[in-house]
């Protein structure tokens, strides 16, 4: 697949929100993930398929999804960009909260290698 | 300058359209800047600070500004993105178009030493 076509299913399978999909269809096996922060002391950045399942595992476990919309894709030569404006409660919490912010993909042979995600900040 | 100084100035300096001290006050000198495509057969890779000013040059003297659009920032690390939204005429051609895209920015030292520019495709 193209750099587009990858970033157009991304946006198609997130729209769905049917992240197990997209890790399976969509990233490389040695793909690197790179939060603003880590969660609990961890590091932001992880390697490999199995930790973005985790993530995948984890989002759908905790989170009660109010509304969740992607906008995008933004494409040129191997990266692409898409936004995520999140209305979510955490069901352990149980607080409610919004949160805007983009990935900066990565495609090398068709394959997400790398994910970095940005949130918004305040001007 | 932190990541998240240098992309607050450059969303206020752009919405002022102030091109010229923007490159000036936040561009490394051997900065890298990427175009998805390059006009008229160029790369779309260009080198060094002299050319982002020859490119905010020709912005300024092509382009009459009907409406320019500035979202973001969204920042983490070393990394910035910011969205613009744009309807102008290329005085040229008379023709007036809308555009978006996104720009990926990259910081090192306080100045920006990377930029990409990926136009919004339609899915």
């Amino acid at each position: 697949m193209t750099t587009e076509q990858v970033a157009k299913k991304v946006v198609e399978l997130t729209k769905k929100q049917a992240w197990h999909e997209a890790v399976d269809q969509l990233y490389a096996k040695d793909v690197v993930s790179v939060e603003a922060q880590g969660m609990g002391g961890q590091s932001p950045e992880k390697r490999g398929i199995e930790a973005i399942r985790g993530k995948a595992d984890w989002w759908v476990a905790t989170m009660e999804v109010h509304n969740f919309k992607v906008s995008g894709p933004f494409v040129a030569h191997d990266r692409f960009v898409v936004q995520y404006d999140v209305d979510v409660t955490d069901k352990n919490s149980k607080q409610r909260f919004q949160m805007s912010e983009v990935g900066v993909y990565t495609v090398k042979d068709g394959k997400i290698v790398r994910e970095e995600f940005l949130p918004a900040v305040g001007t």
